[in-house]
């Protein structure tokens, strides 16, 4: 919803920092120069604005002029662990979720997922998904997307939530920002009862999202949005 | 999140009801035979169970068995009042937006829109897209899709809200459920200072989405995740 900011990631804020091939070609492509000034980040949390002292054949050079304070990450850290889902779907979570201030995504084996299993190739794109979506949407955080884990080994460290048809308790009245927090999503098939008994063995709790039965990929979207809405 | 159900959009409830040709053909396609039983909705907030009586080359023909009285409505409509979008990404909000409960999607003419109208065809694909996500979400009520009217003309009713960057009110707090709802969305360059200037004329809340900047289709998707994760 903002007019597009050249954006740049670097390995670490520095006094001088060059760039790697693909960032170099990306700054060539915007017809950068010598002069120009861009926002950087490191993807950890750090984030500035810099000029553009160097960018010739050889490389492309950064000097920082000035660090910056705003936060746009959550209190604590959001994991989104969601079920493997088909086709594009899991790019379309990963992607929104990052906008929508997801710090880490950890993909999970369940009872009714739809593919049983992600290939490297596709993991890697998510990867990419996650730090292209995070440069738009002015994070400076990268979110992580860890490969899959069969939810009885996922072990969530402080509150853990999930989306279940007919419970009555609201997520924003139930955040307590004062721990960790983990939302987990289903696949399209739903969790089974063996997934249900495990989420219960790790204190997860149940949270409405309305009487209409949504998509695998809308339910996570709309946890998010959620706290969102609530201004963290 | 739900297995499958057998959902037959009809004209109006009644003790035996007759199907279209597109609605005939699907349950052929679904090999339904006389005896099997069906869900029945008419788009408006009726919905009910049917036992299929007919099905052969002359036409099917449904028994109502029984009326439902589960209301997977929000208690007053809800109308997602969004700027044209690019490509798909309007489909892609009519489609999680029914899910999430709209009522009534009304496209609007902004100032940056990403496109300048749009065309019958895509309208009509957009319906589609409604009916097709009201079944698969279990709603009663097929939303409407209205076409574009300039954001200087739009005359909403009851509550009018828009997320601002910024702005500290929060939906959910906001929100009274005592008048009808309409979440109003931008285009991927936001509202312009005129744009700005009609939404305040016409008593539109701002609120927030928290400090990342989000993309045209993902700020309406949040907007309705809150309302649902109210549970209503």
């Amino acid at each position: 919803m903002a007019r597009h900011q050249h954006r740049v990631r670097v390995e670490s804020l520095g006094e001088r920092m060059t760039l790697g091939a693909a960032e170099l070609k990306h700054l060539q492509v915007l017809r950068l120069r010598p002069g120009d000034t861009v926002q950087v980040f490191d993807g950890q949390g750090a984030a500035g604005e810099a000029e553009l002292t160097q960018l010739d054949a050889f490389g492309a050079a950064l000097t920082l002029r000035g660090r910056s304070e705003i936060s746009r990450e959550y209190p604590q850290p959001v994991t989104l662990a969601t079920a493997l889902l088909k086709g594009d779907k899991l790019a379309d979570v990963v992607r929104a979720g990052t906008e929508l201030g997801a710090a880490t995504f950890q993909l999970l084996n369940t009872r009714y997922a739809d593919v049983p299993q992600i290939g490297d190739n596709k993991l890697a794109r998510l990867r990419r998904v996650a730090e292209e979506a995070a440069k738009q949407s002015q994070r400076t955080v990268v979110p992580q997307v860890l490969a899959p884990l069969p939810l009885a080994q996922f072990r969530p460290e402080g509150q853990v939530f999930y989306a279940h048809p007919g419970s009555p308790a609201q997520l924003l009245q139930a955040v307590t920002w004062q721990a960790p927090l983990t939302l987990v999503s289903g696949p399209e098939g739903g969790f089974s009862p063996k997934d249900l008994a495990q989420l219960e063995k790790l204190g997860a709790q149940a949270v409405t999202l309305g009487p209409r039965i949504l998509r695998a990929e809308t339910a996570p979207l709309a946890l998010l949005g959620a706290l969102a809405s609530s201004g963290m």
